[in-house]
């Protein structure tokens, strides 16, 4: 384990970044903490986080709340432009776009989302990405368009 | 306070459903709990959400994750639609698109959500949102698909 | 009228570019031509442009090609952006997305298409457009990022 | 080649009508036309089609209009979806949208673009575009959503 004391973020790369995170012992408050979101894989231009289902996850209609895969594509797609990004270059999401394909249930499914980039240029940078359950059946889909500060 | 055991939502339409789950004393959990988000206004064709931001919203670069405003973008466009649909009919959000515009902190901010519908037709409606902060500042803003059933 | 000759472009505002462009006897060819392009009016964060469809608009399906207004929205929501650019400001769009309400018939249907600015930052802006026809009715709505370079 | 008189459109299933489609003699006026689309594949799910840019398809800025790259998206993706449907099956694009990554010259570039579908369900279905140049570069990249009238 890392502790956020000994490492300097600003002098990793994005993937560096990244993989720190993943292992800090006292890393700070994190959506990911609120949400149960797990970091299954990291790579440059790739990642893969999972959440389960939980009941408190519910939208009105008793399935889960759109916002959830929302989340979970926003975190992929835009760490996934992350990992590709040198030392002291930072980004933001200037907008994201899912599509809805599946209801899930609230009551303890997987769900695993993989975010890809599709373009990383100076300025700007663009990323895909999917949700598929726990039988693989795809669930939402999305893309995303970043800025790239240099 | 209305208990869900004396109401028969099924015979309701969309803006009655919502009002009543605003006051009702024993509701299903609710994503909206997890987040605190309150239930501001519900009109026909409008409705308006709000929530305080908290330090486990952020995301890893220490502001309030995308995902926070996706899912209050998605929860009052997705009920803007909602309150205009008589007793029976139900709808599902087939996509959503979220622009960023200004990074918000984590510390106590509260957001205002306002979803409006922009066409509603038989089988199909969309809908648009805008988020601003305490200070009226714009934050984000988005629109929606949703799929009606009849 | 204006001849290209005689102005200098760079010099301009994006409001000054656009109204110039307007009156301009010998500008160079523009999709605008191909199309039959009519700029209605031009004002600061603003701009209305219509045409009126012609059977070689049509899809396979017979009616005017979403490529039309998907065009009229691109145009209208990226001038809309252009105009409030001071001289020697370039902007270009990063994304655009289009919601078709209605299909309009390929027999000589005006259609208006009105785009407005959201937000104009340092580096990027966000507008949205409308098309009606010309009844008034909704034809399609749409959103877009651009990226601005100063 | 096949006379429209000839043949029963709607006995063919979504394939087959695309299929005649590209071959019939004297088919109505199309927006294909008026652009110089070329349809170079279709096949279960996937369609590819082509076009060489002209100094008529410019923006003000001088560079293709992005409404180019919006029309061939807007095609490849609901084709794709067209040819996975049954005879008497129709559909409808309810939402597009298209992210802008390379500005392409309007002095005769190539541009190909291939739509495949990413869910087919009953009622609806999702797609995905992408468009490169005449070397193989990526100049833009979208996504759809359709309904599915059965």
């Amino acid at each position: 384990m890392t502790s956020s004391e000994t490492v300097d973020l600003a002098a990793m790369s994005g993937l560096e970044v990244l993989r720190t995170a993943m292992t800090m012992a006292d890393r700070p408050p994190f959506i990911g903490d609120l949400l149960g979101i797990e970091l299954d894989e990291i790579e440059h231009g790739k990642v893969v986080f999972g959440l389960t289902t939980r009941p408190e996850f519910a939208n009105p209609l008793g399935t889960t709340h759109g916002g959830i895969c929302a989340t979970l594509l926003d975190s992929v797609m835009g760490c996934s432009v992350h990992t590709t990004l040198e030392a002291g270059v930072g980004y933001t999401t200037l907008e994201l776009k899912v599509n809805y394909i599946r209801a899930v249930p609230t009551n303890g499914r997987r769900l695993t989302a993989t975010g890809t980039t599709i373009h990383v240029g100076r300025t700007t940078a663009t990323a895909e990405g999917r949700v598929v359950d726990d039988q693989g059946r795809l669930v939402a889909h999305g893309t995303t368009t970043c800025a790239i500060f240099r």
